[in-house]
Protein backbone atom coordinates (compact mmCIF):
# COMPACT_ATOMS: atom_id res chain seq x y z
CA UNK A 1 0.00 0.00 0.00
CA UNK A 2 1.30 3.55 -0.77
CA UNK A 3 2.00 5.97 1.67
CA UNK A 4 -0.67 8.80 1.42
CA UNK A 5 -3.18 9.81 4.33
CA UNK A 6 -6.66 8.18 2.89
CA UNK A 7 -8.73 10.31 4.98
CA UNK A 8 -6.64 13.78 3.61
CA UNK A 9 -6.72 12.07 -0.01
CA UNK A 10 -9.40 13.77 -1.34
CA UNK A 11 -9.52 17.27 0.36
CA UNK A 12 -10.30 19.69 -2.15
CA UNK A 13 -11.37 17.29 -5.15
CA UNK A 14 -14.53 16.85 -6.67
CA UNK A 15 -14.76 13.63 -3.98
CA UNK A 16 -15.33 16.24 -1.28
CA UNK A 17 -17.90 18.28 -3.05
CA UNK A 18 -20.62 15.04 -3.24
CA UNK A 19 -19.79 14.11 0.25
CA UNK A 20 -17.81 10.77 -0.47
CA UNK A 21 -16.00 9.18 1.77
CA UNK A 22 -14.12 5.75 2.18
CA UNK A 23 -15.29 3.39 4.73
CA UNK A 24 -13.14 0.25 4.06
CA UNK A 25 -9.91 -0.54 2.03
CA UNK A 26 -8.02 -3.25 1.84
CA UNK A 27 -6.65 -5.50 -1.09
CA UNK A 28 -9.41 -6.35 -3.84
CA UNK A 29 -12.11 -4.59 -2.10
CA UNK A 30 -13.48 -1.08 -0.71
CA UNK A 31 -16.20 0.58 0.70
CA UNK A 32 -17.11 4.09 0.46
CA UNK A 33 -20.21 6.25 1.27
CA UNK A 34 -21.98 9.00 0.12
CA UNK A 35 -25.30 10.48 2.91
CA UNK A 36 -27.72 11.84 0.14
CA UNK A 37 -29.30 15.16 0.69
CA UNK A 38 -31.39 16.98 -2.40
CA UNK A 39 -28.22 18.90 -3.60
CA UNK A 40 -27.26 15.52 -4.93
CA UNK A 41 -30.57 14.94 -7.23
CA UNK A 42 -31.17 15.45 -10.54
CA UNK A 43 -34.23 18.23 -11.49
CA UNK A 44 -37.15 14.74 -10.73
CA UNK A 45 -35.96 14.19 -7.19
CA UNK A 46 -33.64 11.51 -7.80
CA UNK A 47 -30.21 10.97 -7.43
CA UNK A 48 -28.26 11.87 -10.20
CA UNK A 49 -27.06 9.35 -12.52
CA UNK A 50 -23.78 11.19 -12.45
CA UNK A 51 -23.35 10.59 -8.93
CA UNK A 52 -23.43 6.69 -8.91
CA UNK A 53 -21.00 6.77 -12.32
CA UNK A 54 -18.58 9.04 -9.66
CA UNK A 55 -18.57 6.94 -6.80
CA UNK A 56 -17.41 3.80 -8.78
CA UNK A 57 -15.13 5.66 -10.44
CA UNK A 58 -13.48 7.05 -7.54
CA UNK A 59 -14.08 4.15 -5.47
CA UNK A 60 -12.09 1.73 -8.48
CA UNK A 61 -9.66 4.71 -8.32
CA UNK A 62 -8.82 4.73 -4.88
CA UNK A 63 -8.70 1.22 -4.65
CA UNK A 64 -6.10 0.80 -7.61
CA UNK A 65 -4.07 3.55 -6.31
CA UNK A 66 -4.06 2.23 -2.48
CA UNK A 67 -3.86 -1.76 -3.28
CA UNK A 68 -1.53 -1.72 -6.25
CA UNK A 69 1.84 -0.99 -7.92
CA UNK A 70 1.68 1.20 -10.75
CA UNK A 71 -0.06 4.60 -12.19
CA UNK A 72 -3.76 3.60 -13.27
CA UNK A 73 -6.53 5.77 -14.62
CA UNK A 74 -10.16 5.10 -15.61
CA UNK A 75 -10.37 5.00 -19.28
CA UNK A 76 -14.10 3.46 -19.36
CA UNK A 77 -17.15 3.78 -17.09
CA UNK A 78 -20.05 1.59 -17.85
CA UNK A 79 -22.91 2.44 -15.38
CA UNK A 80 -26.13 0.20 -15.24
CA UNK A 81 -28.86 2.55 -13.06
CA UNK A 82 -31.22 -0.43 -11.54
CA UNK A 83 -33.13 1.32 -8.73
CA UNK A 84 -33.57 5.21 -8.49
CA UNK A 85 -32.60 6.90 -4.61
CA UNK A 86 -34.07 9.62 -3.17
CA UNK A 87 -32.75 9.75 0.35
CA UNK A 88 -30.66 7.34 2.51
CA UNK A 89 -27.32 6.57 1.98
CA UNK A 90 -25.53 4.98 -0.28
CA UNK A 91 -22.65 2.60 -0.15
CA UNK A 92 -20.27 1.16 -2.79
CA UNK A 93 -18.69 -1.57 -2.93
CA UNK A 94 -16.19 -2.42 -5.37
CA UNK A 95 -13.76 -5.73 -6.18
CA UNK A 96 -11.77 -6.54 -9.07
CA UNK A 97 -12.90 -8.61 -12.03
CA UNK A 98 -9.43 -8.64 -13.98
CA UNK A 99 -5.81 -7.12 -12.42
CA UNK A 100 -3.21 -7.59 -15.34
CA UNK A 101 -0.04 -5.93 -16.04
CA UNK A 102 -1.58 -2.78 -18.53
CA UNK A 103 -4.98 -3.03 -17.42
CA UNK A 104 -7.60 -3.55 -14.30
CA UNK A 105 -11.24 -4.05 -14.27
CA UNK A 106 -13.53 -3.67 -11.84
CA UNK A 107 -16.76 -3.97 -10.74
CA UNK A 108 -18.50 -1.61 -8.18
CA UNK A 109 -21.97 -2.39 -6.65
CA UNK A 110 -23.88 0.91 -5.05
CA UNK A 111 -26.23 0.10 -2.72
CA UNK A 112 -28.70 2.08 -0.57
CA UNK A 113 -29.63 -0.19 2.75
CA UNK A 114 -30.40 -3.52 1.11
CA UNK A 115 -31.78 -2.38 -2.86
CA UNK A 116 -29.00 -2.38 -5.19
CA UNK A 117 -29.30 0.83 -7.13
CA UNK A 118 -26.64 0.38 -9.65
CA UNK A 119 -24.15 -1.74 -11.25
CA UNK A 120 -20.84 -0.52 -12.75
CA UNK A 121 -17.75 -1.54 -14.39
CA UNK A 122 -14.75 0.79 -14.59
CA UNK A 123 -11.39 -0.16 -17.18
CA UNK A 124 -8.60 1.36 -16.03
CA UNK A 125 -5.27 1.78 -17.78
CA UNK A 126 -1.54 1.68 -16.63
CA UNK A 127 0.26 4.49 -17.63
CA UNK A 128 3.86 3.06 -16.88
CA UNK A 129 2.73 0.39 -19.07
CA UNK B 1 -41.30 21.27 -26.46
CA UNK B 2 -42.19 21.15 -22.89
CA UNK B 3 -43.03 24.16 -20.97
CA UNK B 4 -40.64 24.37 -17.81
CA UNK B 5 -38.36 26.91 -17.89
CA UNK B 6 -34.61 25.82 -18.45
CA UNK B 7 -32.79 28.22 -16.55
CA UNK B 8 -34.25 27.51 -13.23
CA UNK B 9 -34.64 23.68 -14.35
CA UNK B 10 -31.52 22.48 -12.56
CA UNK B 11 -31.94 24.69 -9.39
CA UNK B 12 -30.63 23.48 -6.04
CA UNK B 13 -29.75 20.08 -7.86
CA UNK B 14 -26.09 18.28 -8.65
CA UNK B 15 -26.02 19.79 -11.54
CA UNK B 16 -25.95 23.63 -9.78
CA UNK B 17 -23.41 21.84 -7.64
CA UNK B 18 -21.08 21.39 -10.66
CA UNK B 19 -21.77 24.63 -12.82
CA UNK B 20 -23.83 22.60 -15.11
CA UNK B 21 -25.58 24.79 -17.93
CA UNK B 22 -27.81 24.41 -20.81
CA UNK B 23 -25.76 26.01 -24.08
CA UNK B 24 -28.33 25.49 -26.85
CA UNK B 25 -31.00 23.14 -27.07
CA UNK B 26 -32.98 21.93 -29.84
CA UNK B 27 -34.56 19.13 -31.53
CA UNK B 28 -32.21 16.37 -31.51
CA UNK B 29 -29.64 18.32 -30.17
CA UNK B 30 -28.40 19.45 -26.80
CA UNK B 31 -24.94 21.42 -26.11
CA UNK B 32 -23.94 22.07 -22.16
CA UNK B 33 -20.89 23.71 -20.38
CA UNK B 34 -18.93 23.24 -17.13
CA UNK B 35 -16.38 25.22 -16.09
CA UNK B 36 -13.33 23.71 -14.54
CA UNK B 37 -12.40 24.32 -11.30
CA UNK B 38 -10.22 22.82 -8.72
CA UNK B 39 -12.95 21.31 -6.79
CA UNK B 40 -14.10 19.58 -10.15
CA UNK B 41 -10.80 17.59 -9.89
CA UNK B 42 -9.68 13.86 -8.40
CA UNK B 43 -6.49 13.77 -6.10
CA UNK B 44 -4.03 13.98 -9.57
CA UNK B 45 -5.44 16.93 -10.33
CA UNK B 46 -7.55 15.92 -13.07
CA UNK B 47 -10.83 16.39 -14.05
CA UNK B 48 -12.54 13.73 -12.07
CA UNK B 49 -14.42 11.02 -14.58
CA UNK B 50 -17.35 10.89 -12.72
CA UNK B 51 -17.58 14.56 -14.02
CA UNK B 52 -17.80 13.78 -17.95
CA UNK B 53 -20.43 10.63 -17.39
CA UNK B 54 -22.40 13.11 -15.20
CA UNK B 55 -22.40 15.93 -18.01
CA UNK B 56 -23.48 13.24 -20.72
CA UNK B 57 -25.98 11.76 -18.60
CA UNK B 58 -27.86 15.60 -17.11
CA UNK B 59 -27.25 16.29 -20.95
CA UNK B 60 -29.27 13.82 -22.80
CA UNK B 61 -31.86 13.84 -19.60
CA UNK B 62 -32.63 17.19 -20.56
CA UNK B 63 -32.40 16.71 -24.15
CA UNK B 64 -35.15 14.23 -24.36
CA UNK B 65 -37.67 15.80 -21.53
CA UNK B 66 -36.94 18.77 -23.55
CA UNK B 67 -37.32 17.73 -26.91
CA UNK B 68 -39.09 14.22 -26.93
CA UNK B 69 -42.64 13.04 -25.90
CA UNK B 70 -43.12 10.38 -22.99
CA UNK B 71 -41.21 10.53 -19.17
CA UNK B 72 -37.41 9.27 -19.52
CA UNK B 73 -35.34 8.22 -17.37
CA UNK B 74 -31.58 6.93 -18.13
CA UNK B 75 -30.70 3.02 -17.56
CA UNK B 76 -27.17 2.46 -18.75
CA UNK B 77 -24.23 5.19 -19.13
CA UNK B 78 -21.24 4.04 -20.77
CA UNK B 79 -18.27 6.46 -20.98
CA UNK B 80 -14.81 6.37 -22.57
CA UNK B 81 -12.35 9.19 -21.09
CA UNK B 82 -10.17 9.67 -24.28
CA UNK B 83 -8.26 13.01 -23.10
CA UNK B 84 -7.76 14.07 -19.44
CA UNK B 85 -8.22 18.20 -18.53
CA UNK B 86 -6.85 20.41 -15.39
CA UNK B 87 -8.51 23.52 -16.59
CA UNK B 88 -10.36 25.40 -19.47
CA UNK B 89 -14.45 24.63 -20.29
CA UNK B 90 -15.87 21.70 -20.71
CA UNK B 91 -18.77 21.62 -23.65
CA UNK B 92 -20.66 18.53 -24.16
CA UNK B 93 -23.01 17.82 -27.74
CA UNK B 94 -25.58 15.25 -27.80
CA UNK B 95 -27.15 14.14 -30.50
CA UNK B 96 -29.34 10.76 -30.45
CA UNK B 97 -28.56 7.49 -32.37
CA UNK B 98 -32.08 5.85 -32.26
CA UNK B 99 -35.39 7.82 -30.81
CA UNK B 100 -37.70 4.56 -30.09
CA UNK B 101 -41.14 4.24 -28.24
CA UNK B 102 -39.25 2.33 -25.43
CA UNK B 103 -35.96 3.24 -25.70
CA UNK B 104 -33.76 5.97 -26.53
CA UNK B 105 -30.22 6.11 -27.00
CA UNK B 106 -28.01 9.48 -27.27
CA UNK B 107 -24.48 10.01 -27.73
CA UNK B 108 -22.09 13.07 -26.44
CA UNK B 109 -18.64 14.24 -27.14
CA UNK B 110 -17.20 16.29 -24.37
CA UNK B 111 -15.00 18.45 -25.69
CA UNK B 112 -11.98 21.21 -24.05
CA UNK B 113 -11.78 23.66 -26.79
CA UNK B 114 -10.96 21.52 -29.53
CA UNK B 115 -9.58 18.28 -27.98
CA UNK B 116 -12.30 15.50 -27.29
CA UNK B 117 -11.80 14.68 -23.84
CA UNK B 118 -14.67 12.08 -23.16
CA UNK B 119 -17.51 9.80 -25.36
CA UNK B 120 -20.53 8.76 -23.98
CA UNK B 121 -23.52 6.76 -24.71
CA UNK B 122 -26.38 6.49 -22.55
CA UNK B 123 -29.67 4.40 -23.15
CA UNK B 124 -32.61 6.49 -21.78
CA UNK B 125 -36.26 4.28 -20.88
CA UNK B 126 -39.70 5.34 -21.14
CA UNK B 127 -41.17 5.31 -18.14
CA UNK B 128 -44.93 5.48 -19.62
CA UNK B 129 -44.32 2.49 -22.04
CA UNK C 1 -41.14 -22.62 -18.23
CA UNK C 2 -42.31 -22.74 -21.92
CA UNK C 3 -42.87 -26.04 -23.63
CA UNK C 4 -40.14 -25.81 -26.44
CA UNK C 5 -37.57 -28.86 -26.90
CA UNK C 6 -34.06 -27.45 -25.75
CA UNK C 7 -32.24 -29.85 -27.70
CA UNK C 8 -34.07 -29.02 -30.99
CA UNK C 9 -34.31 -25.20 -30.41
CA UNK C 10 -31.62 -24.19 -32.09
CA UNK C 11 -31.37 -26.77 -34.98
CA UNK C 12 -30.94 -24.73 -38.10
CA UNK C 13 -29.47 -21.79 -36.54
CA UNK C 14 -26.35 -19.64 -35.96
CA UNK C 15 -25.92 -21.79 -32.69
CA UNK C 16 -25.60 -25.20 -34.26
CA UNK C 17 -23.24 -23.44 -36.97
CA UNK C 18 -20.83 -22.45 -34.15
CA UNK C 19 -21.43 -25.82 -31.90
CA UNK C 20 -23.23 -24.09 -28.93
CA UNK C 21 -25.04 -26.43 -26.76
CA UNK C 22 -26.86 -25.93 -23.57
CA UNK C 23 -25.79 -27.96 -21.14
CA UNK C 24 -28.10 -27.04 -18.04
CA UNK C 25 -30.44 -24.32 -17.73
CA UNK C 26 -32.85 -23.58 -14.79
CA UNK C 27 -34.32 -20.52 -12.86
CA UNK C 28 -31.31 -17.81 -12.81
CA UNK C 29 -28.83 -20.18 -14.52
CA UNK C 30 -28.12 -21.31 -17.34
CA UNK C 31 -24.54 -23.42 -18.42
CA UNK C 32 -23.33 -23.44 -22.09
CA UNK C 33 -20.20 -25.25 -24.15
CA UNK C 34 -18.95 -25.43 -27.40
CA UNK C 35 -15.80 -27.00 -28.31
CA UNK C 36 -12.98 -24.82 -30.19
CA UNK C 37 -11.67 -25.61 -33.49
CA UNK C 38 -9.92 -24.09 -35.68
CA UNK C 39 -12.54 -22.87 -37.63
CA UNK C 40 -13.56 -20.66 -34.27
CA UNK C 41 -10.18 -18.52 -34.86
CA UNK C 42 -9.63 -15.33 -36.10
CA UNK C 43 -6.49 -14.77 -38.50
CA UNK C 44 -4.09 -14.44 -35.56
CA UNK C 45 -4.87 -18.08 -34.72
CA UNK C 46 -6.71 -17.52 -31.26
CA UNK C 47 -10.90 -17.39 -30.21
CA UNK C 48 -12.25 -14.87 -32.36
CA UNK C 49 -14.10 -12.51 -30.17
CA UNK C 50 -16.93 -12.70 -31.94
CA UNK C 51 -17.68 -15.86 -30.31
CA UNK C 52 -17.57 -14.78 -26.95
CA UNK C 53 -20.22 -12.13 -27.48
CA UNK C 54 -22.55 -15.25 -29.22
CA UNK C 55 -22.03 -17.28 -26.90
CA UNK C 56 -22.75 -15.04 -24.01
CA UNK C 57 -25.63 -13.30 -25.93
CA UNK C 58 -27.49 -16.48 -26.95
CA UNK C 59 -26.56 -18.48 -23.67
CA UNK C 60 -28.96 -15.05 -21.99
CA UNK C 61 -31.71 -14.96 -24.70
CA UNK C 62 -32.24 -19.02 -23.81
CA UNK C 63 -32.52 -18.55 -20.19
CA UNK C 64 -34.83 -15.35 -20.68
CA UNK C 65 -37.23 -17.55 -23.10
CA UNK C 66 -36.92 -20.55 -21.09
CA UNK C 67 -37.44 -19.26 -17.55
CA UNK C 68 -39.22 -16.01 -17.53
CA UNK C 69 -42.20 -15.01 -19.07
CA UNK C 70 -42.46 -12.38 -22.04
CA UNK C 71 -40.83 -12.17 -25.00
CA UNK C 72 -37.46 -10.95 -24.81
CA UNK C 73 -35.12 -9.59 -27.10
CA UNK C 74 -31.39 -8.60 -26.78
CA UNK C 75 -30.57 -4.91 -26.98
CA UNK C 76 -26.76 -4.40 -25.58
CA UNK C 77 -24.22 -7.13 -25.28
CA UNK C 78 -20.88 -5.63 -23.42
CA UNK C 79 -17.91 -8.12 -23.32
CA UNK C 80 -14.31 -7.58 -21.85
CA UNK C 81 -12.23 -10.13 -23.77
CA UNK C 82 -9.85 -10.88 -20.25
CA UNK C 83 -7.82 -13.81 -21.85
CA UNK C 84 -7.67 -15.64 -25.29
CA UNK C 85 -7.76 -19.04 -26.12
CA UNK C 86 -7.01 -21.59 -29.02
CA UNK C 87 -8.04 -25.09 -28.20
CA UNK C 88 -10.18 -26.75 -25.38
CA UNK C 89 -13.71 -26.01 -24.36
CA UNK C 90 -15.93 -22.83 -23.43
CA UNK C 91 -18.03 -22.90 -21.15
CA UNK C 92 -20.48 -20.17 -20.50
CA UNK C 93 -22.25 -19.45 -17.12
CA UNK C 94 -24.70 -16.95 -16.93
CA UNK C 95 -27.11 -15.84 -14.16
CA UNK C 96 -29.72 -12.27 -13.62
CA UNK C 97 -28.35 -9.23 -12.29
CA UNK C 98 -31.55 -7.79 -12.67
CA UNK C 99 -35.24 -9.26 -13.41
CA UNK C 100 -37.57 -6.30 -14.07
CA UNK C 101 -40.77 -5.75 -16.18
CA UNK C 102 -39.27 -3.90 -18.39
CA UNK C 103 -35.98 -5.07 -18.78
CA UNK C 104 -33.83 -7.89 -17.87
CA UNK C 105 -29.61 -7.48 -17.34
CA UNK C 106 -27.48 -10.77 -16.87
CA UNK C 107 -24.17 -11.54 -16.59
CA UNK C 108 -22.42 -14.11 -18.53
CA UNK C 109 -19.11 -15.74 -17.72
CA UNK C 110 -16.92 -18.15 -19.91
CA UNK C 111 -14.38 -20.41 -18.96
CA UNK C 112 -11.69 -22.58 -20.40
CA UNK C 113 -11.39 -24.69 -17.92
CA UNK C 114 -10.46 -22.75 -14.92
CA UNK C 115 -9.77 -19.83 -16.63
CA UNK C 116 -12.00 -16.64 -17.16
CA UNK C 117 -11.74 -15.99 -20.79
CA UNK C 118 -14.39 -13.22 -21.08
CA UNK C 119 -17.43 -11.51 -19.20
CA UNK C 120 -19.98 -10.28 -20.89
CA UNK C 121 -23.62 -8.37 -19.74
CA UNK C 122 -26.69 -8.28 -21.67
CA UNK C 123 -29.18 -6.23 -21.37
CA UNK C 124 -32.92 -7.67 -23.11
CA UNK C 125 -36.20 -5.68 -23.08
CA UNK C 126 -39.42 -7.33 -23.03
CA UNK C 127 -41.51 -6.71 -26.58
CA UNK C 128 -44.48 -7.37 -25.04
CA UNK C 129 -43.93 -4.17 -22.45
CA UNK D 1 -0.13 -1.06 -44.52
CA UNK D 2 1.14 -4.50 -44.17
CA UNK D 3 1.46 -7.18 -46.47
CA UNK D 4 -0.21 -9.77 -45.95
CA UNK D 5 -3.59 -10.36 -48.95
CA UNK D 6 -6.86 -9.35 -48.13
CA UNK D 7 -8.67 -11.77 -49.95
CA UNK D 8 -6.64 -15.12 -47.91
CA UNK D 9 -6.54 -13.43 -44.51
CA UNK D 10 -9.76 -15.14 -43.32
CA UNK D 11 -9.59 -18.42 -44.89
CA UNK D 12 -10.12 -21.54 -42.82
CA UNK D 13 -11.40 -18.88 -39.90
CA UNK D 14 -14.48 -18.12 -38.43
CA UNK D 15 -15.53 -14.79 -40.41
CA UNK D 16 -15.48 -17.54 -43.42
CA UNK D 17 -17.72 -19.72 -41.30
CA UNK D 18 -20.45 -17.05 -41.24
CA UNK D 19 -19.51 -15.78 -44.41
CA UNK D 20 -17.97 -12.13 -44.05
CA UNK D 21 -16.09 -10.22 -46.31
CA UNK D 22 -13.85 -6.95 -46.81
CA UNK D 23 -15.49 -4.42 -49.58
CA UNK D 24 -13.06 -1.80 -49.23
CA UNK D 25 -10.02 -1.07 -46.98
CA UNK D 26 -8.02 2.37 -46.51
CA UNK D 27 -6.62 4.55 -43.66
CA UNK D 28 -9.19 5.49 -40.85
CA UNK D 29 -12.07 2.86 -42.72
CA UNK D 30 -13.39 -0.34 -43.43
CA UNK D 31 -16.68 -1.59 -45.30
CA UNK D 32 -17.16 -5.26 -44.75
CA UNK D 33 -20.77 -7.34 -45.97
CA UNK D 34 -22.47 -10.71 -44.74
CA UNK D 35 -24.98 -12.04 -47.26
CA UNK D 36 -28.01 -12.83 -44.13
CA UNK D 37 -28.91 -16.57 -44.90
CA UNK D 38 -31.24 -19.05 -42.47
CA UNK D 39 -28.37 -20.08 -40.70
CA UNK D 40 -27.27 -17.18 -39.13
CA UNK D 41 -30.42 -16.36 -37.54
CA UNK D 42 -31.22 -17.23 -33.79
CA UNK D 43 -34.28 -19.41 -32.92
CA UNK D 44 -36.72 -16.53 -33.73
CA UNK D 45 -35.76 -15.91 -37.11
CA UNK D 46 -33.86 -13.14 -36.44
CA UNK D 47 -30.24 -12.48 -37.27
CA UNK D 48 -28.44 -14.07 -34.41
CA UNK D 49 -27.11 -10.85 -31.85
CA UNK D 50 -23.56 -12.27 -31.81
CA UNK D 51 -23.55 -12.06 -35.79
CA UNK D 52 -23.66 -8.21 -35.04
CA UNK D 53 -20.73 -8.29 -32.89
CA UNK D 54 -18.55 -10.87 -34.74
CA UNK D 55 -19.13 -8.30 -37.86
CA UNK D 56 -17.97 -5.56 -35.94
CA UNK D 57 -14.98 -7.01 -33.98
CA UNK D 58 -13.60 -8.51 -37.00
CA UNK D 59 -14.12 -5.60 -39.25
CA UNK D 60 -12.25 -3.00 -36.71
CA UNK D 61 -9.31 -5.78 -36.09
CA UNK D 62 -8.66 -6.00 -39.74
CA UNK D 63 -8.49 -2.13 -39.71
CA UNK D 64 -6.52 -2.01 -37.28
CA UNK D 65 -3.62 -5.01 -38.58
CA UNK D 66 -3.71 -3.26 -41.61
CA UNK D 67 -3.73 0.19 -41.37
CA UNK D 68 -1.86 0.70 -38.62
CA UNK D 69 1.44 0.41 -36.33
CA UNK D 70 1.59 -2.52 -33.78
CA UNK D 71 0.00 -5.36 -32.77
CA UNK D 72 -3.35 -4.79 -31.37
CA UNK D 73 -5.98 -7.40 -29.89
CA UNK D 74 -9.72 -6.65 -28.92
CA UNK D 75 -10.58 -5.88 -25.50
CA UNK D 76 -14.07 -4.50 -25.20
CA UNK D 77 -16.95 -4.95 -27.48
CA UNK D 78 -19.95 -2.79 -26.51
CA UNK D 79 -23.24 -3.63 -29.03
CA UNK D 80 -26.43 -1.96 -29.52
CA UNK D 81 -28.99 -3.60 -31.54
CA UNK D 82 -31.42 -1.39 -32.74
CA UNK D 83 -33.00 -3.15 -35.80
CA UNK D 84 -33.28 -6.75 -36.25
CA UNK D 85 -33.04 -8.51 -39.71
CA UNK D 86 -34.04 -11.61 -41.19
CA UNK D 87 -32.55 -11.21 -44.77
CA UNK D 88 -30.59 -9.08 -47.27
CA UNK D 89 -27.40 -8.22 -46.82
CA UNK D 90 -25.39 -6.41 -43.77
CA UNK D 91 -22.94 -3.86 -44.45
CA UNK D 92 -20.65 -2.81 -41.43
CA UNK D 93 -18.56 0.58 -41.65
CA UNK D 94 -16.35 1.71 -39.46
CA UNK D 95 -13.77 4.18 -38.52
CA UNK D 96 -11.75 5.43 -35.27
CA UNK D 97 -12.62 7.61 -32.78
CA UNK D 98 -9.19 7.16 -31.25
CA UNK D 99 -5.73 5.83 -32.22
CA UNK D 100 -3.31 6.27 -29.40
CA UNK D 101 -0.25 4.32 -28.58
CA UNK D 102 -1.92 1.93 -25.93
CA UNK D 103 -5.64 1.58 -27.05
CA UNK D 104 -7.59 2.55 -30.08
CA UNK D 105 -11.18 2.90 -29.67
CA UNK D 106 -13.24 2.10 -33.41
CA UNK D 107 -17.29 2.74 -33.44
CA UNK D 108 -18.80 0.46 -36.47
CA UNK D 109 -22.42 0.79 -37.75
CA UNK D 110 -24.18 -1.98 -39.56
CA UNK D 111 -26.68 -0.96 -41.69
CA UNK D 112 -29.29 -3.40 -44.12
CA UNK D 113 -29.68 -1.19 -46.82
CA UNK D 114 -30.53 2.10 -45.24
CA UNK D 115 -31.67 0.81 -41.81
CA UNK D 116 -29.06 1.17 -38.97
CA UNK D 117 -29.35 -1.95 -37.54
CA UNK D 118 -26.61 -2.09 -35.08
CA UNK D 119 -23.99 -0.17 -33.54
CA UNK D 120 -20.65 -1.02 -32.01
CA UNK D 121 -17.75 0.02 -30.12
CA UNK D 122 -14.55 -1.99 -29.95
CA UNK D 123 -11.52 -1.05 -27.94
CA UNK D 124 -8.10 -2.59 -28.95
CA UNK D 125 -5.03 -2.83 -26.91
CA UNK D 126 -1.52 -2.79 -27.93
CA UNK D 127 0.49 -5.49 -27.45
CA UNK D 128 3.85 -4.35 -27.99
CA UNK D 129 2.73 -1.48 -25.62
Amino acid sequence: MKNMNKTEFAEGTFDELYGHKILELKENHIRTEVKISPILHQPMGLVHGGLYASMAEAAISYAAYFTTEGVWVGVNNNTDFLKSSKEGSLVCEASPIKLGKRSQIWEAKIYNGDTLCAISKVRLSNLDA
